[in-house]
């Protein structure tokens, strides 16, 4: 299978890897980035990830004879992208994305694409990292990876195949549930541990002593802490999106602080030692798939 | 400096490296270790970290001719440890310790070392791992890492000194501060992140559910509780070691947690925004040092 023509809307980490991984895979003809930095697309070009940039008069023509577009934006920004891109799509255009949150782009879609919703499989590659850019992209970012699609009622059989068959050459294991179920499950698993890693280091920075409690930091605190340098607005955007299932996580978390601090008002060892243990080898046992 | 003979009591991760340190730095010449594991004992002498397992019975006669006796057991293991060695002390034996936690070792010490007490430098080596047990330990360890001496008011300049180096030795930057200092610097950059990524775990390791969030954590997870895995009867020790200011922290860090929640539940997007941009500008400058 090979893409003759993808467009990539957010030439960054996410939109910029995926073109380096069709390039790799020998999947994709030509691929045109949109973006907001010219900066950024300029490196993209330079990178070899783009082979033109896309410009805005242009617009209807790049989208309309497309094979695959791809919205790689915050996911904040993807309701006026969908807008933009729907009176455009060609008929055989497909369109996927790669936003960590799927029930508020399904939402934006269903309200921007009309008749073309069809034409949408929303996935989501759980490939993070804290860097960002054009310049942070590469053909391996999804090799061994999770990507989970979340079709919608309306997708043909053949186009959930292919869009499952454009993230399978970019080397990423597919799987798919609802749009519900997914921000339920990474509502917990990472959008979660942002929030708890971004609190601690803002609790810290607001210190009078911040420098030299960070002076003492070790690996500990350098592993805990390495996703509250992850871009701050994708985050807020994510955050608002899964806001019903970040706060029923939160509230859940800070019950379980709750027993812990109980537990250590009133001196229980052993029902910290009980805590930890189960947490040890749950963790122990955990490996990333 | 060369020390004739150091005995070790807890041949672990922190104990096994020190005598490893030492070796390498051509700086002892002779390792003794005592340890409740006779299999860890045994590890030890096979990897060359041990000249020999010390006998109950010669316990006397190896401190009485020590020059430097390390404690690297649990801290909760070291008032026995104390009570123990303080009828044996040379006169010109020197006793440090591994622990994590500084003021209640050094009530341990008061309590039972007596008018031996200025012989004891205690220490923290930073240089924590969540890996334990003899064949954890490596010459490299604390190559360097920090080492935090709370010396007491009754220890000599010269006893100070000689803790010192012997831990400089061991390749480590040497600080000084108060153990109060030293318990509330690392309650909130080290005891708190542990109990939280503990407390994450152990939240999802109750779910039904658990097998499939767990398939679906990644990279950020796998971080952010990596320090989960870390020992629970330590860190039980740690936690109880450190109880008044690790609740302080924990109420803090709660309080921090309130705020996020406020933020999502008036959708303050802005609030996030602003609170993620400290903490990854923070995150982003600070250097492990």
């Amino acid at each position: 299978m090979k893409f003759n023509k993808v467009v990539i809307f957010g030439v960054g980490l996410i939109g910029g890897s995926f073109a380096l991984a069709l390039r790799r895979a020998n999947a994709v003809t030509e691929v045109v980035g949109y973006g907001r930095s010219e900066t950024n697309l300029l490196n993209a070009l330079q990178l070899g990830i783009l082979d033109r940039s896309g410009q805005e008069k242009n617009l209807a023509a790049e989208v309309g004879d497309a094979d695959l577009v791809l919205l790689a934006t915050p996911v904040a920004q993807m309701a006026g992208l969908f807008e933009r891109i729907a009176p455009h799509l060609g008929a055989h255009t497909l369109v996927t994305d790669g936003g960590s949150t799927k029930g508020d782009v399904v939402a934006a879609a269903r309200a921007n694409l009309g008749d073309r919703i069809a034409q949408f499989v929303p996935a989501h590659p759980v490939a993070g990292a804290e860097l960002s850019g054009a310049a942070a992209a590469g053909s391996e970012l999804y090799q061994g990876k999770k990507v989970v699609l979340t079709p919608l009622p309306e997708n043909s059989p053949a186009a959930i195949a292919r869009v499952r068959k454009a993230w399978e050459l970019c080397g990423a294991v597919v799987s798919e549930m609802t749009a519900q179920q997914h921000d339920d499950v990474f509502a917990a698993v990472s959008h979660l541990p942002h929030l708890l890693s971004f609190a601690l280091v803002h609790d810290l920075a607001q210190r009078e002593n911040r420098d030299q409690l960070l002076s003492f930091a070790a690996s500990g605190f350098r592993d805990f802490t390495r996703i509250a340098a992850s871009s701050p607005e994708m985050w807020r955007d994510i955050c608002m999106a899964n806001r019903d299932a970040l706060i029923r996580e939160l509230q859940q978390y800070t019950a379980e602080l709750n027993v812990l601090h109980q537990a250590l008002e009133s001196n229980d060892a052993a029902r910290l030692e009980e805590i930890f243990s189960l947490a040890r080898e749950v963790r122990g046992n955990w490996t990333q798939q």
